[in-house]
């Protein structure tokens, strides 16, 4: 604007012919990057002016990050794999600022990779945990007495296995990294794709075995709950594949009971912190299994929705999506479910084009799905990308874990980027922040705003991610109506403290 | 089409409604697809009978390929660095066709880095070579008697050193390994993209040091046409930064030498090689230069221009981007400029969103730019799609660059995919062949068509990208008119060799 006055000005005083032109051309280039930076996703927010004060301290340093790097691309973190720079982020004044955002919701979150490896390593404290350790294979067991799951080497009761170890940091250490994918050896996460993925699931799996634990689970949710609380997140959508609890003498629950034990751990958890708003749960099941066992699962998330209807959120299939099967081999029993349940599809998590995994982008679309996990393939089918606008159907973008899962290095390529710079409808989530040692949402929030998006966006990008994250969610409207009211007064004291604390 | 009756005839037996829901959702599946279809690059061509039986055998090997690695991605070549299976290409039955397709115009190439490194040795066993060899790297001097310019070490003749080793093949190597990026060593290509650029500079210094001898450049160059020409190139827009000639006596050339040179040695091709169409000069400047330098090119550029109108293409500035200059620098002579000559603008070749780098795309459009060279940040810039898009710019994509410069490492995300889709004006070219050992121009055919568009993607993307070499170069009408003709019955010979050698 003040580049336009002066110009104006030049303009005004200057006969010659030269400046006339070069008001011309500065006024058509400024009219495009405007044009741009309006349709960009928060483009039309206005900020008070208490937020454009905040918003300047925030974007030098964001500028001094980047400016930083620009000439010196070795160490722009955001080139390189996640795991390469995660202990560095800490020390970024932009990360410290985006730890105090409050955040509203996180949308897209697979509920057994929720919590750190380090409380997951509390939980191995427990009594009665016994450990069958072989070939770098891991699995765990409460019981009485020594599980009767089989074990090719035997069941140990870990307990006595860390009693009678010298070394209990080594110890624990080892064990903690059965919790995670992080590693700081490179080998460990530049495989091909379906390397990783194994590495993932073998995680997912030991963690799994961990928290099939009724006791083990109630506490591993009510601390990803307050893992996630820390993090300002106030509401969490929560996808489930309702696996099967038990007790120490061996008793197994049912399919519904995970769900009212989460119901009943969040109650908890709301009454020990009031202003948390709460959860609901998207119901998922494995992708590459068969139609009966989809159905199964379709007809208890029937189930939850009469019992729960203030839990339960919809439907999804999950699992890595190129070995998966397609939504279009479900279609029969997806076009039934769909008059009695919302759907919150994967799709397009893959980055093959032309595929029955990108594919999967169209009949997520046409059965309805109120948002579309990932999205990643989404850039490249124009036409679904029209009809993902104008049917308001929400992008979930989780950009560590699709550089963590082999799909992005260098995130300055994720689809991201364009999405934001359109104006797509788009929330940030964390997919499973557990399994990669992030933050449940802020990592996501620093990478996307440093890492991926254009330089120049700021706190008003920031700001409609996360009311964007309230809007797309499957609260009512009262229900969004109360959470934005809170989110303004939190807001509010948030950008209080960027000028307090870091002005 | 074959579905749709299918359904149809469901339709009309069937009183039942779920066939007749199915019937719907079938049919706006179909639809979206079908727009998608008919939107891409060559989506609304028509190919002959002959064509769709050349087109059946491609996409039969095209589908063996992907189809082979979809669950198995260890081995899909695509998501590697393209030096890990540089040398597994030419096993492609894809591959070999596409070695065989006529291909038009290369129209992003930049001279000195034209030729294989295998010519390049040749060029040294001329007469009268000297090598200065110190700390890794190669200085190179034509000289009746041992060069005057500097060396930290020694001048040598060449093929003194050449008659005294004991391993020539071995020596030769050494030699060769100073033309060529290429190593199958990960950790030479891996580092990050300043280093690469170092690599590459440091190449092309090399390779500039052994054509700066008149006689040598004259063989290069015929070479260089011979080797696009063996690739079915016929016609070439040459970048071209005028480099100085000398002779054996030490006689130095003024820059005007080189672009009649130039001509001189085209003229000669085209009496050998009678349907060589010949070559065009997009006269460059290194975009980290002063803007004293930039004019002088300028008026260099204006007098070849004069006299040589036919040779003459237009302007570009080039270099790494990130590190040079932004064309905004250099406004007000470009702006005069334009009155005389077209430009040939580099423009977003850079992963950067919101800098000088990536905004150099604004100042590429609005200065005329016939084409843009990489646009590979253009994908960030909605206003500025719909800008290059409505005046018709074509963007020049270099796809192998782009993977060895650093920008990109699995090609499936590379924004040409998405160009490709939406069916953008688009020419697919090398830049810098010689100097990673791709083919002139099939490397780079074999990897968009294969690797980034979609698996669907047919005869008719390959035969637009042809035609769009002919139609977005800076030919007149009357020569854009004999060399579609030409191609015409290139085209259809290659369609009957397709049939015959691989059917």
């Amino acid at each position: 604007m003040y580049n336009v006055i002066i110009l104006s000005v030049l303009f005004l005083f200057s006969a010659h012919n030269v400046w006339a032109k070069m008001f011309d051309y500065n006024m058509e280039r400024a009219n495009l990057l405007a044009e741009e930076s309006d349709l960009q996703v928060g483009g039309n927010l206005r900020l008070t002016d208490e937020e454009n004060r905040a918003n300047e301290i925030l974007m030098h340093y964001k500028n001094e990050e980047v400016d930083e790097s620009f000439h010196n691309p070795k160490h722009f973190n955001f080139s390189r794999h996640y795991f390469a720079y995660k202990n560095d982020i800490g020390n970024s004044k932009v990360y410290q600022i985006i730890r105090r955002m409050p955040k509203g919701a996180a949308l897209h979150v697979h509920s057994s990779l929720m919590l750190s490896a380090d409380r997951l390593l509390e939980l191995t404290y427990e009594d009665h945990l016994y450990v069958c350790s072989a070939d770098d294979n891991l699995k765990l067991h409460f019981s009485y007495s020594v599980p009767q799951r089989p074990c090719p080497f035997k069941w140990q009761l870990l307990s006595e296995l860390r009693n009678s170890t010298e070394n209990l940091q080594a110890f624990d250490d080892k064990l903690k990294s059965h919790f995670t994918m992080y590693s700081d050896d490179e080998k460990d996460y530049t495989g091909d794709i379906n390397y990783v993925w194994k590495r993932f699931n073998k995680v997912a799996e030991t963690i799994n075995d961990l928290i099939a634990y009724r006791p083990a689970r109630e506490k591993f949710f009510y601390e990803a709950l307050r893992e996630f609380y820390n993090d300002k997140v106030m509401y969490i959508e929560v996808r489930s594949g309702l696996k099967i609890l038990y007790e120490l003498n061996g008793t197994e629950y049912d399919r519904m009971y995970l769900p009212r034990l989460y119901h009943r751990v969040a109650k908890r958890f709301k009454e020990d912190y009031p202003d948390f708003i709460g959860i609901k749960l998207i119901v998922s099941k494995y992708r590459a299994t068969g139609i009966n066992q989809v159905l199964d699962t379709i007809n208890i998330a029937r189930r939850i929705k009469e019992e729960l209807p203030d839990v339960f959120a919809g439907f999804d299939l999950v699992g890595q999506e190129d070995l998966g099967k397609p939504l279009l081999d479900f279609l029969p029993i997806l076009s039934e479910a769909k008059k009695d349940m919302n759907f919150y599809f994967h799709g397009g998590e893959t980055n093959w084009f032309g595929t029955v995994s990108d594919e999967n982008l169209v009949d997520a679309i046409l059965l309805g799905s109120k948002r579309i996990g990932h999205g990643y393939a989404l850039i490249k089918h124009p036409s679904l990308m029209a009809a993902v606008r104008n049917r308001d159907i929400a992008i979930e973008v989780n950009v560590v874990s699709n550089v963590v899962l082999s799909l992005v290095c260098d995130v300055r390529n994720h689809p991201l980027a364009t999405y934001l710079a359109l104006g797509m409808p788009l929330v940030l989530s964390s997919d499973d922040p557990g399994a990669w040692g992030a933050d449940p949402l802020s990592t996501d929030y620093y990478i996307a705003f440093v890492g991926v998006a254009s330089k120049k966006a700021d706190l008003r990008m920031l700001k409609q991610l996360v009311i964007n994250s309230i809007r797309y969610s499957a609260l009512d409207n009262k229900g969004k109506f109360d959470m934005i009211r809170q989110l303004h007064r939190q807001w509010n004291a948030f950008v209080r403290d960027i000028i307090r604390i870091f002005g």
